[in-house]
């Protein structure tokens, strides 16, 4: 099957796009992305990914060519062409080339589609392992393409027998490499991390949909103590929704998630797409 | 001028040559290099370079496809081949296509040669400035392709009035992020700091030249604090051999190098070339 995507200012075949061996992302890791799952042809919570899209770029100081709606007409462009029936999007800013290697002086977009499996309609029955790892993303508020330390401990990871990494730091749970972490307080409360980690749209979604159906949940610094009395914890994604999470480092969680919140919230979740 | 590189297996023109837009490196930022000065013809240092190369490589799991002699070789034929009066040489192991997005499966090797200025026979009269900033770098020992914070504290440092940034992290001296740092005490020993920090090459032959020419030196940590009571501070790489640094912060430094322990290292070190 041949995909194409936009690179160099074009449509253009994947397998002929490529990013210039002097553009400061090859050479120094600089550049931003965004990435979201298009349902058929429609592309999910495209204006939150935007949103943070072009919040990572000023943060970064990348400058985006394209306007929102040139990115909306490029997205559903490689849509129609492509025509998948089930994909993520991914948009990459590249810091571009420099001619001093260092300076940033012309960002340029790529945006990439790719056949995705589509989550189930329900919470999965099978939850997950995290392993807990002490460490801060860099630039936390900005998704950049740094996946250095996430894929540099995928054998760590493995050897522990865990299917994901929960990142810690200073005592404080943050993020795990690609969601980001809820869980169930004893007293019923779910509570998610506020600081120094990636916002992701899917977050962003139960906390809207908890403040509509009044379900009680707290956004604020987790101790990673906090962990050993859950009763509850899963992880959440764009491609995803929730995936539960039956087990951290030694701790184990409720294995029956027919009366579990992230059963509720998923169902809710379905609803808004 | 039309320059080649290596890429894809072959030799290439370098506008011709791209990274995959699926490639670890671009989507993941998952990759290492060296950086070499080319003397005319003559690759300065390159055991020395490869040594480091292949223990990047090893550290990030980063198989290289070539042996050292393939890339000698490699880099021989660009040499011929581009004809540059003054030139350096970049080695990129890009993480790869890995279908999951995630699995490092396909690290390939990519060789760019560019021109670069020739070094002045003697040490340059006009220091720099050095702005201090709290940062470790992640997996520190090896020559990753993240300069996701030097890149970003660019205009930061310009604000500062700085031409270069000097990395601490726990009271410690770090690094610059592309040089490696050295001063001189006040009992006139020359010191540079010795953990969690990329080792640079010139760093490794100025400790060479210190112990064949009997130039008292360690290798150590280094305190913030010893910033303020040094006579003479330097940064060494491999583009510039040693730049003097006039003033860190607010602390100023000795303006005369006439007499200065860079200004006899600087020799000693043309004429390891």
């Amino acid at each position: 099957m041949q995909l194409f995507c936009f690179s160099n200012n074009q449509i253009v075949p994947i397998n002929e796009a490529g990013v210039p061996v002097t553009d400061l992302l090859v050479q120094r890791g600089y550049g931003i992305f965004d990435f979201l799952r298009v349902a058929k042809d429609k592309p999910l919570f495209i204006d939150a990914h935007l949103d943070r899209f072009f919040h990572s770029a000023e943060v970064m100081r990348l400058s985006i060519p394209q306007t929102r709606e040139d990115i909306k007409n490029i997205v559903k462009e490689l849509i129609q062409k492509n025509n998948l029936d089930y994909s993520g999007i991914r948009m990459i800013i590249a810091g571009g080339d420099a001619p001093d290697g260092y300076t940033i002086e012309h960002p340029h977009l790529i945006v990439i589609q790719a056949p995705l499996a589509e989550p189930s309609l329900h919470l999965p029955e099978i939850g997950i392992k995290l392993a807990t790892y002490n460490y801060q993303r860099q630039i936390s508020e900005v998704k950049s393409t740094d996946y250095l330390m996430a894929i540099w401990l995928q054998p760590w990871m493995k050897e522990q027998g865990a299917d994901d990494i929960l990142y810690h730091h200073d005592g404080l749970i943050r993020e795990c490499p690609r969601s980001n972490f809820f869980f169930v307080t004893d007293q019923n409360l779910l509570v998610t991390s506020k600081n120094q980690m990636l916002k992701g749209i899917t977050r962003k979604n139960i906390m809207e949909v908890c403040k509509s159906y009044g379900i009680p949940f707290e956004e604020r610094d987790v101790f990673m103590e906090e962990l050993k009395t859950a009763k509850e914890a899963f992880i959440t994604s764009s491609t995803k929704r929730i995936i539960p999470v039956h087990q951290i480092d030694q701790t184990k969680y409720q294995a029956d998630y027919t009366s579990s919140i992230a059963r509720k919230i998923y169902d809710l979740l379905v609803g808004l797409e």
